[in-house]
């Protein structure tokens, strides 16, 4: 039998069926219209938002990076919570404007923004954070002839990255960012031409557990900061300091001491150089506000034995759950958390494979776990579904289209 | 340098500029409305089928797996060249029937029909691919019910693989099919309850390189399918041998000897037992009839250096071309078949990376390659793009939507 990843907390079981904010699996299986189905917790959200915020100083600012769960009414419930959103795409800022979500909360970092795009969140009061000095020749550019004042800021290729982290985002060679040495010039030039100066956005790696890398990328990010801004010769306004915050997927995850992380930045917060002094700070993140407050349900269409292993096989599957089937940017497939939704709490009785409609090896949702024994009918459940589920799996794949979503 | 794949023949440059079908990069790119751009070349796919059919037994009829590609003109183009379809869902028998493609051309296998499924598959008189009892006795109780003559075959879980696949279908404990075993048992009792009995569908893997290895796994697939249908007490009306001839993606692949291959078939066919001397024989193939006819056009939006290594960053990415980042069923990322479009055939003159436009470092289209210099507004073109492109990727990431298709 293989381990399971860590089920997240805030998930109990109401009559033995895994319920979220109080609503049984079943009855919102029947609520959606079926499965698969992606169900977002408002009141997990929430509670995320809150716990961050009462272990961070209160001067920083909390961001929600949209590429992690663009789903409307989603984002709809974060705008009362957060401060700021963080967008990867034109597309992604028109889900926000259909959603009424204010422009001038937005920033807009991304490696191949187009000219189109530029253009729509310079006129839409977007903050731009440039990846490169074409960048900004073709933002300035745009600005002028259409004669707005563009909200300019500069990503930064930091020369460290956030160890441990899941995905590096510096230390070294990158298509993101401007390497630090260039950045100063860039800055005064863009002061110079007349943008409206936004500062730098600094961001180092994400999907890290160790709140010791998290304090000691915090504490290299802020003298970075001050390294650049004063060799640009301007206060700076405003400084995204990236994310890096992890949630816990794997067997023998541990989740992050964010109590830790917001005592070591109140630290560093108390005792900032001038060039810092009235800077706004920023912590930009995805997947740690909303992984973990969204589960997978699909249901189980057969049973089966294949030489003495036993395969769930659902009506859900990598189509939708891609990086759990172990298919997006992991070298070593391992489980995420996942259950029996319909028999939530019961004993472990076998071992089997979910998996699921695809006509691919590659469809495995969870490899030789110990679930109690289900039959076809049953839901199962994977957790940590909140965050690069839907939008970042291929879910044309095979004819079979997008799972429904719901937030309750 | 890092090497690139091999580029597939076909491909020819007209003014400096790689040509599809005889039409321009940029002439395509205008005609269809912009990039990103899938172009799919009819003379390659015909001449690929025809190749095929030169090489193959006559007796061998040719099916479509519907799953390597289901753009609708591409599919109409199949229909004039293959013998029938295979479908792996009820999506892809809607798409088949959108475009007049008759059912009773179809077989329809995967791992998790739903009922509803069964049941549209039954109706329009597709053959079911049964993957196990329980979808068996589903299938008969929905054929009951509506007063029809169910289609079936069955797919076998084989005890042997084909060496060297890319993809393993059989020698062990899978999801698909039904092991060998149990297989005379289904049989007899499908032809008890009346139904239209086809055979056996036998798929022990894909993507192979070797025609060895895929003469050995065709002739215990042979030997396979006369064991069982002499166990079944019936003479086998059809069987589908898989599929299994890949194509070269990678630096040192070599196209597979498909002359070798049939000539060992038609050996086979020659000395065939008596259980299965009025079989009709089907090789399924997705991947080697589309996957080289096909490229994808993305524009150059920024051309960056970061510590001295040059990345060219396009409008494309991972959200339409997932497996050439390495991000799908790849373990050790290798670089496609790619070039400058805009200036092909040109000689190398420097080492650079061709990313895409999405905010994570895992949209690299190809890594440290030699190409001639490109600037901003060059086309790159990743060739191998026929197959597992569009529909296999997460269109919907970071908001930007699917790319343009094309055939011509």
């Amino acid at each position: 039998m293989k381990p399971l990843g860590p089920i997240p907390s805030g998930y109990a079981a109401i009559d033995g069926e895994l319920a979220v904010s109080g609503h049984k699996a079943s009855t919102l299986v029947a609520q959606a219209g079926g499965t698969p189905l992606f169900v977002y917790s408002r009141d997990l959200l929430t509670q995320r938002v809150v716990a961050l915020r009462t272990a961070m100083p209160k001067r920083l600012a909390i961001h929600y990076a949209v590429k992690a769960n663009p789903f409307g009414p989603l984002l709809e419930h974060m705008a009362g919570l957060v401060d700021g959103f963080d967008i990867a795409s034109g597309g992604e800022l028109a889900i926000l404007r259909s959603v009424g979500i204010d422009p001038a909360r937005v920033s807009f970092a991304g490696p191949g923004k187009r000219d189109v795009e530029l253009e729509a969140a310079i006129v839409a009061g977007v903050t731009l954070n440039l990846e490169s000095e074409g960048e900004a020749a073709r933002a300035l550019a745009i600005a002028s002839r259409l004669g707005v004042r563009p909200k300019l800021a500069i990503r930064v290729n930091p020369d460290f990255d956030l160890k441990g982290s899941g995905m590096k985002m510096g230390g070294g060679a990158k298509p993101f960012g401007i390497d630090e040495a260039r950045v100063p010039a860039l800055a005064r030039h863009l002061i110079a031409e007349g943008a409206d100066w936004r500062g730098f956005h600094i961001f180092a790696g994400s999907q890290a557990l160790s709140a010791d890398a998290i304090v000691e990328t915090q504490a290299q990010t802020l003298a970075l900061a001050a390294r650049l801004a004063e060799a640009s010769g301007a206060a700076l306004p405003k400084c995204n300091l990236g994310g890096g915050i992890g949630i816990p997927y794997f067997p023998g995850d541990e989740p992050v001491d964010i109590a830790k992380v917001g005592a070591a930045l109140a630290d560093r917060f108390a005792d900032l150089p001038d060039v810092l002094k009235d800077t706004r700070f920023v912590i930009e993140l995805g997947r740690y506000l909303v992984g973990e407050a969204g589960i997978y349900l699909a249901q189980i269409v057969d049973r089966k034995e294949s030489h003495g292993e036993t395969y769930l096989v659902t009506d859900g599957g990598l189509h939708h759950q891609l990086a759990a089937s172990g298919n997006f940017g992991t070298v070593v497939r391992r489980n995420y958390p996942s259950a029996i939704a319909t028999r939530f709490g019961a004993a472990v009785e076998e071992e089997a494979s979910i998996v699921g409609c695809l006509c691919t090896p590659l469809d495995r949702l969870a490899d030789k776990g110990g679930f109690p024994r289900a039959a076809v009918g049953d839901l199962v459940a994977i957790f940590c579904a909140g965050a690069y589920g839907a939008s970042a799996s291929p879910a044309m794949f095979l004819g079979q289209g997008p799972a429904r979503e719901i937030l309750v």
